[in-house]
């Protein structure tokens, strides 16, 4: 790869989609295991580290914990034990370069650094995106009943949001983006949480899949008036990932568009041009490649240029999706750069824009939208 | 990007699917409204000039105007207005260098220009596509009653193509592609048009859309003996982009194919790869890449590598898909040669084909294969 | 294009799925019909040499027949007819360098060689993959009653898989891939039995094409502790190509996870970034893009490095899937070698990777994987 231009090495990146990191020490399949979206490695298919995402961490994870480029994934390993988790991860979250984090606090299983420490490690401005379905499984554990259930949610999310700048929905992965178009009743949404309710009081978690309740959060979301976040497409095998495609969204989408929240689309990949297509013909949507971008590793380049092909450099954004590995931190944020560099160098080579115009777009997509779109400047 | 090459700049190209363009200056809103799919920028995602056919203006199109290549577009909406729209229209028509066009006269919202003057002002001979829908809306608008509404289509569809050169349908727009593979029958058809034109005397506007009468008009197409284009993939918010894969249309090109009926796909990003495969096993399907061409920017060469994966050459056709605006025209027809000289240098340069070959493949694809479909030199 | 890796000309490739070839001399027309997934080139599309598949027989196969690169479509086939299926068969088989071939027997119209014979020709072991649908088809052909169907089928598969390494799964041809996750119930498979039973008693050809039916033989074939080949994506006019996303497979794949049993991803495209992902996340899932790759021609690196993007390089595969004319064997190992070629040069250009990273890489994907999933060595 070419050196990155100037104006995206420079680039102070807000992160608008993260998670927290892992703060103990990990062995080799408890770092397998957090690399990719796979559980583990398979017993036929070899290691995770012959993988794009592999090679990318012993090219540019090794350097940062003082290891030639390329190391072994043995000798990345010792040394990251060496280090310790608390290193490791301050170094790898130093690298990233971010400004501001948004993060994702409804996904934290096992040992993960809190919000502010998070913010912390990073040098960062650390704000909170708060995870829908986590919300409603807070209230049902508590047993609203059926028919207090929609106002004991709102008055929830309230005080959950407080200081919030987004809301987060996982309909993807618990029910698919197929949701109505429109806002469900109050006598469904009753209905729905009774039928909820009664199947924890039976017994079962309170894990929340019912598309008139996720439909239900994510209006209580558009009334707060929050940016809505959705997961869309790549995730782990847990994911039907033929539900996730942005299109499916397209009636909800529809409907969200005279309140003007904004509906921004995580991940995407496969279907980034698909989430492309949104950004470009509705006003309200936005999109990032994040999680892939990591994933994909050297590939990222053509991952952005296909994603900006139909979509405006005004509804694009960073994100590195990063959980769990603090590497992830460093990796997204430097794969982003590589792709953005690459994409507007080879319009510079081709005549395409100015290097006004380049440096423009960086800002735009590194930070900007981000910020007018969260509205963080006013934090 | 390196120059065209000459068998590509030469070209003289059959534009196989347009429409007209407007004949009255427009404001920056009117213009950037008309510059992508997207009814208008957004409050929160900045100008449409930042994407990448707004930068493809200013490179391209502003050289046209005689203003310096990436001019702001402060000063390209200032010298379009100086020179006005007859004056920009006739340079950006011309700049096309097309030598015939296939113009859809079925939508024409606001003011226009005719068949005739379009062909002049472009140089080039101008043959009418004729759109279904809108002659079944004309004949419902008169109140043939139901029983009689099969017949008065067919008369007037008879009437209104008897100097046409294709057909085109809007199936995609209005009930998706997933049309059954059967002929709907006597029966099915008058139930429909019953519900349909009941429906317009309760004081609906006559805006057909129902799957059976959309079927009934594809198949008196079929029996009118022209070439058929369907709307397929991209187009704007009002589309639902998931219904709109070709291969949904795969039952009804099945049933199609012992007619020898042409069946043009149009568009089809992001699904041009499928509408490539289509192309590729029915002697009878044709595809294009118009409309994603100059709204993909820089990037259309990637499309059109990608298309030509699985398309034979003999079934790939040009068409800008331009409407409104006259720089479309001119966008459409430069990224074409572009994608197309690209995709063939490409090929010299690795040793994939002679220069003979490029020469034919790039008259096929420029207007031989046009011509032959559409039976263009007979006329 | 540059010439290969040294790591990649030297590799004695494993072809995973491929079938028999034509014994018996072709006019043009036979040819062409073999050429690509068309039944045979449309009065109006041209010559299917004019297809990136043609272009590639025409530059890399003609110098086997001691042509200049580039003979012309009637050169081509003069020579062919001059040295005769024999030789011509022989040539390519033996220019194909794979060491072990896995062929699929079970679809075999017209004069195709044998397995032995195959194997002798190309210089290779030659293992066999039954094809689940025949046996099942050679079953009902015996009228084994209904009740007699599920035993008589485990039996015959007992018999006909007794030195076969694998099994194929053409479901996605007869009822598409949205099989459902559950092993059917014993009453379920002798009723579905039944009624096909029937169908063919009253007259209808032994055509497998039911879901329960075919879910039942996916789940004998699990219960033999083979892998399982499935045609995903691509194929001929008969496909319903979008009924073939690997995707609609998840709920199956996730049910046999369990079991280990290896689920091989045939072909996959336009699907393979999707191929990728189920790779990726489930430890028991393998791809290829075969067929594909010598389809797309010179775009076989384009292929490949999407598949890569999320396929872990221990479960990326080799296949020609061939069948009919010789020139594919070639072809399907000379593009696949391209391609795996240029996708590690630019690793190498990029830094992605060291020289023994390439070498491992190559001679997973080119052959060990498949002697580890099918157990090759330890026949």
């Amino acid at each position: 790869m070419p050196p990155l231009l100037p104006c995206v090495e420079t680039l102070s990146l807000v992160d608008h989609h993260c998670h927290s990191v892992v703060d103990g020490d990990l062995d080799r399949s408890e770092f397998e295991s957090l690399l990719t979206e796979a559980e583990a490695p398979g017993p036929l298919g070899g290691t995770l580290f012959d993988s794009a995402i592999g090679f990318a961490v012993r090219r540019w994870c090794a350097p940062v914990l003082d290891l030639p480029p390329h190391a072994s994934p043995e000798d990345y390993l010792a040394r990251r034990a060496d280090l310790g988790a608390a290193e490791v991860n301050r170094r790898f979250l130093q690298a990233a370069g971010a400004e501001a984090l948004c993060l994702d606090t409804g996904f934290a299983p096992g040992a993960v650094l809190p919000l502010a420490e998070m913010g912390a490690l990073a040098g960062a401005t650390a704000h909170e995106i708060v995870r829908l379905e986590q919300v409603a499984e807070e209230v049902a554990a508590v047993g609203p009943g059926a028919a207090g259930f929609a106002e004991a949610f709102r008055e929830r999310l309230r005080e959950r949001t407080a200081s919030a700048v987004g809301l987060k929905s996982i309909a993807a992965y618990r029910v698919g983006l197929a949701l109505p178009g429109e806002r469900p009743g109050d006598a469904e949404v009753t209905a729905a949480a009774g039928r909820w309710l009664a199947s924890i009081e039976a017994g079962a978690a309170p894990r929340l899949a019912d598309p008139t309740l996720q439909s239900f959060l994510v209006w209580c979301g558009v009334d707060r008036g929050l940016p809505i976040q959705f997961h869309v497409g790549y995730g782990d095998a847990d994911v039907d990932l033929h539900r996730c495609d942005p299109l499916l969204l397209t009636d909800l989408i529809r409907a969200v568009e005279p309140t003007g929240t904004p509906i921004m689309l995580l991940h995407n990949y496969p279907f980034h041009r698909h989430a492309g297509y949104l950004a470009q013909v509705f006003p309200h949507v936005f999109v990032d490649v994040g999680l892939a971008t990591h994933n994909v590793g050297h590939r990222a380049p053509a991952l952005i240029a296909e994603t900006l092909e139909l979509a405006p450099y005004g509804k694009f954004l960073f994100s590195s999706d990063a959980f769990g590995l603090a590497e992830l931190y460093h990796l997204g944020s430097l794969l982003f750069r590589q792709g953005l560099s690459d994409h507007l160098r080879t319009g510079l080579d081709d005549g395409v824009w100015t290097e006004e115009d380049a440096a423009r777009i960086a800002r735009l997509a590194g930070g900007e939208n981000a910020r007018r779109v969260y509205g963080l400047e006013q934090r």
